[in-house]
């Protein structure tokens, strides 16, 4: 088990949604995080830079979003629904979007595709976390 | 002119919503992050610790979510309207659930009162240019 | 006063160092973090764009050191000295890496300069802050 | 490979430190962000929470300085020598201080033992690649 998991495991209070999607949704979030901030970097050492500037933009975006969403769900002391489900739905439209500019670049820029592959992950593991916490909000 | 909004001014990037909203929001939301940084604190070292769990949990997240929020805004070039909509929902409403507990707590403790005026402030400032940011996005 | 200086003149905690200096300290952090994160995105927008990729680096670098500190400072419970003195020279060395870049493309983007002189205030509020907790801490 | 490690092996850039070593560090510093996040949370639902206040705060600046230090080794296009020594230095001591704080409750909270495991290995990772940096900035 993963240390992520371990600690919801091991927590007093009780996870508002399905632990083993928690931990996953967790864990792509940080793993998006990193892939999108070292994407944002590697194309500022690309010669075309210039082509890059909306990936750079959207990848620096998603890195910021993933991390928040991640630290909101490694939190399970009473948390509110309304806001996990909008921030889940910021996290999942910041990967769409930074997905939609790394699949674009990809055949030229193999970290663009690693990191629009993380992006997808991501995103589909916040939908599926975010229709658990609509349900809990109902 | 603040910093914000002097770097606003000389971007070559042209902002999506008005300067002096976005500059306004930008200035707020770092404000609520740091009063609910400095919220969440003041209540460790409070004899009345219990009381305050849900009050720490909602200052931990309004101060997290109001930084990617000021980071996004922060960013003219190309924003996502759709990925801006989103974050902005997402603060808002992390700053009503922020301040509902601290006005819960001002009578006893000034420092949640402080905080929750901030959460006030910066939700306001957040629906305005959310208004502006969902007209780009028509 | 502003909300910063506020908030710790009402915190149970006693600050350890100077509350005046502190409060400073913390809001040229974040005044500093949110110039770097725009002149980061004002760089990609510039049609230099290939000249400013070490501002770029050293902005998002800056930005997210300033954003950590801030944080840290604006905690008083029981600071450990050495992990706030270790903190502040991080954030004093990117600000003095980011001034320095900014510094030199001044003459041609004037949001490099405001970054700069952002950086400048922030690394000179933390070496004062600085010598007040190698005090502390001695 | 995980996602971080091969984002490195296929950046233009090229790591100032050995890759397999700068991956790990990444890896087991959000380890440590999360783990501590995730502490900070459960304590704050255990009935002795005002022995925990100090475990909290520990927790609370630990993973906000993983964060950023994750952050920094994330990106390879010309870091700061200076800069990246003194965010390590940092970052092993908020791991140290965490830790200390968690393996004193370990014996009573499980989730206070893990996350000080991980602040302990997420340590040893940061002198590390701390020895190479010295080593480049030399």
């Amino acid at each position: 088990m993963q240390t992520v998991e371990l600690m919801i495991s091991k927590t007093p209070n009780r996870p508002a949604t399905d632990q083993r999607h928690l931990a996953e949704c967790i864990d792509l979030c940080v793993d998006c995080e990193l892939a999108c901030a070292a994407c944002a970097d590697a194309c500022l050492g690309e010669q075309e830079l210039a082509m890059l500037r909306k990936c750079i933009r959207a990848s620096l975006d998603c890195a910021d979003v993933c991390n928040v969403t991640a630290r909101l769900l490694s939190r399970q002391f009473e948390p509110e629904p309304q806001v996990m489900v909008a921030q889940l739905e910021a996290c999942a439209r910041a990967c769409v979007a930074c997905a939609a500019e790394g699949h674009r670049h990809q055949e030229s820029y193999a970290h663009c595709g690693i990191c629009a592959d993380a992006c997808d992950r991501c995103e589909a593991s916040c939908r599926e976390v975010l229709k658990e916490f609509a349900l809990v909000r109902a």
